[in-house]
């Protein structure tokens, strides 16, 4: 017997006849270069998490093929033309399928920074600012072998709300300081011609949407639903100019967290009209308050057929 | 019109008519104590999250009254003789869905750290350990407008774990080795007399626990299942002879992740038989390998029927 | 020699002979009760960090010192009528001295949350606040053996800021166009009457105060200095009158990350003229901007000395 | 007067005559590509701080000229053939002092995980590492106007560590047990045979070393001297083989927190005989206790010049 041949304890059968729903791995960083067709490569540091399930009969899972597969998948991909993270989480699944042969469903899913180029509103200057994007794939053997593979692709933006309610208790009391010495039709005319106060803050909206495994959707495009859905964007670098700009947007512009759910709603139904009813989305806001110390949440969880029938109505 | 007659601008209709999953506030920190007979006050500082249900109808809720309602339900619980923070949660979801007469469905979350007092094994120093503790409950409100509430209870908790595949492996190195100048016999009381090596870790397991509303379940006892569950506890004050007490049964005790949530199982079986086979259970653990960067992770989901069906068979 | 004869590694003399700066714990969490005169007791869950020096003679550190001593001096304040955590971080480092005797210098550090309660603004509601507070202490031991103790009190308080620059861009914008339709004096008292809009934000405003060892400062004191720095406080509890009265408030009074440094170091000269020119300050403000994704912060490190000559001149 | 004419607050005076330490802004990130010779380019997201000093005759710095500066100076590095991060942040500070004429010193911070590629010890398995990196620069301007740059570079590498007190105790225990059946010769061989247990977990090792403006270190260099003074390095993907030969390796190689501090002084002494006596250099290590939910740490902070008089002497 050799000093390579090792004891291996996780083929051992266990004391108790427990089968796992997931064992994995959490927090494996990686570097990862995705080219693109006539653009610059897009530069990925995501974290993987990965699992199988664990039959009853079986003590414990070869834990290192997870870290395994993940370098292969990502090895792989530097000879692909073009990839999308939610394929190659795709990949992935089915690859820790083919590597744990006593596992029925794997799952895996992976978050990083991804940094998008664009020009400040009015001075035009280039400037980067940081999203955060997730993609996670469920890989399912059914009693024939056959593979069904679920993915999901989302991001994370950060942008700037302004509170409506609290902006139009401070037109009330102006208004009425105003009617003191100006008439009612003056008045309307001077509401129209100043931006009034709110309290505004960072918001950070997120989607999370399943694709069909054929298809694959723009990261990009998620990116600015988000963005749009706030009452304006940010962004790192403002000039003076900059900063009037996004103040007054962002003011003419009033939306309640729930309102902001609603637009990324409205603008992924456009965009996905192609995506199949079933695909499942999760739409999240959450606003760091500059009145509190908490924060304002919404969130709506629903399919795309759900969506549409409550949008669009029975047609 | 008098000035204190602010704008309702949360009670128009939306543009658009979407419902809404969930909408609220995270992240609202409150002091608690909770007096126990005959028992040292309990002292919490945990965080809550609070959500309702927004109909389609409704542009938006109404958010300081979920603040309003942590408050109320903390400066009451002051008054009970002993209370649970489940049961508190409990009182939250329904005293959201008396004061948003719109919605049908109420969540809450409390997180906080609960202080345990302990004694070092050997030396019996005092000292105290932070585990963390956390509380979920749900109101729905059905068609005939009775509510119905479903509550959790669960840890968190930090231990050690001695992995059993590379002691296993550090054994066989030794024994080859000891065999070229010891008999098998006398290999064999050397290896029964020496504490072997292997890579060992903080671990966390975590048990949440669904509870009938009636019910209160001891959060120290989960505490305790889940300290049981790894290699070893762990402790702040450890003198030599503790440290040497808890290195040793560590080792005599290696688990591998996926054991730690067979052992909370099987703790969860024994002591819960009370509960009824529909609670619903989680049972986590994480382990910060001493070896690599990323963790090791396993876990079960399952209602303690399943739990009971699996691990006793169909008696 | 019996098993309870553990061997002393740490006394052995090391390799190389590195005098080390600090070795010691980080991360202690302790439940601490304060007692106070005719009020509530103070209820503190802070984190503890705690070192000594270490001669180039000595190989460690008797590390289980650290945590002992930390439970040590936290059992004996129950028994003080009153006890301020920096006067408790003073008594650890001479305990840590005494503990250590090859050390010649000891430090500790206390983090935890500290709860206010407050009303809100103009509803009157019952509201809690968390600040952050912070405590240190050094000891060090002269050639004589005599020991000198230094201690510092912090807090770190979270605000509303509201910016001058943008503010003042939209009232100049405002301003052009009512002068279209309204005469220069009419334009005035507009805009005397009228809440210009500007981008708001969470800020945090911190203090870190050295103190004198026979000295306490009452940390609340502290709190209502950085508080009062910023355009508004925050509170987590608002009606509609309460978080129109805020809004209005913050935006009449705009004020740069800078003016917060400049608010908060007159505060503490005028609250302490009785602490001596050699006491060390910073001064800290970190403003969460609503318009970009990074922070702006400003920062003063003087002694009260050097900003009582900077503020009052050389009278 | 143009619209575009926008009012400059920063300018005014302010009410009070104090300067301020530092002013700028936090948690800047940007995406960077650094060419290198023959080799892979490094890919980095670090997050940017950036300060300048502010008289008291000025209001308030252009603080969007803090994020320009930072946008420019990485834009111009793409047309370098290797640039070093430290020297970077170099560029970066005279850069703030040009953009800022009030200004006499700038500081600057970067920080970013560094991805290196290594094989595991055994099975020559390619593999990912993640280790942080830091840069600091500081410009400042003396009377004659002429500008002072010191700049730093400094790394975090996680690896294993083991107690050599624990693992002393152990092997005590066994051999007590041992002479009970064998005589102490074969006591002794048998304890040369085998790998005798202790706690071990992660270990964080940091170095951050000042360098002269016209020098600079490889920070995989850096890299390498923590990761070597500790028990052992830790790996992403290890194959049972591998994980014998590092838990193996590591426990022969027992190293406190205090040790490692040691061991990377020696390893910069002897790496960075050309650096002057003048460079400041802190040596820090954390260990994230698997016996204990604290952590053990141990710090060096010096000069060059002091490390050398203290291990090498006065020669």
């Amino acid at each position: 017997m050799s000093i390579c041949e090792f004891p291996d304890t996780q083929d051992k059968q266990p004391d108790m006849p427990l089968s796992l729903t997931k064992v994995g791995v959490t927090g494996v960083k990686k570097l990862l270069k995705i080219k693109r067709d006539e653009k610059r490569p897009i530069i990925l540091l995501p974290t993987f998490d990965a699992y199988v399930d664990l039959p009853s009969t079986q003590k414990g899972v070869h834990m290192s093929r997870n870290p395994e597969a993940i370098s292969e998948i990502i090895d792989e991909a530097v000879n692909e033309p073009e990839i999308h993270i939610e394929t190659l989480c795709a990949h992935l699944v089915k690859r820790l399928l083919e590597k744990h042969e006593y596992a029925t469903r794997a799952e895996t899913e992976a978050r990083g920074e991804y940094i998008i180029n664009k020009l400040s509103p009015v001075s035009n200057k280039k400037t980067q600012e940081t999203t955060q994007i997730i993609a996670r794939a469920v890989a399912t053997k059914d009693d024939n072998g056959d593979i069904h593979v679920q993915k999901m692709i989302g991001a994370e933006v950060i942008g700037m709300t302004v509170c409506p309610c609290a902006q139009e208790s401070i037109i009330k009391d102006s208004k009425e300081k105003l009617l003191e010495f100006l008439d009612e039709e003056t008045v309307e005319k001077v509401i129209d011609s100043v931006t009034f106060a709110s309290h505004n803050q960072r918001g950070r909206g997120s989607i999370l949407l399943e694709v069909s495994e054929n298809q694959d959707v723009n990261v990009e495009d998620l990116i600015n639903i988000i963005q749009d859905s706030m009452s304006s964007p940010v962004c790192e670098l403002l000039k003076r100019p900059d900063e009037n700009r996004i103040v007054t947007n962002a003011h003419k512009n009033p939306v309640f967290v729930e309102d902001c759910v609603r637009n990324m709603t409205s603008g992924i139904l456009e965009k996905y009209s192609n995506l199949p009813d079933s695909s499942m989305v999760t739409i999240k806001q959450v606003n760091e308050e500059s009145i509190h110390q908490h924060n304002a949440f919404a969130q709506k969880n629903a399919s795309l057929g759900q969506l549409r029938k409550e949008i669009y109505g029975d047609e």
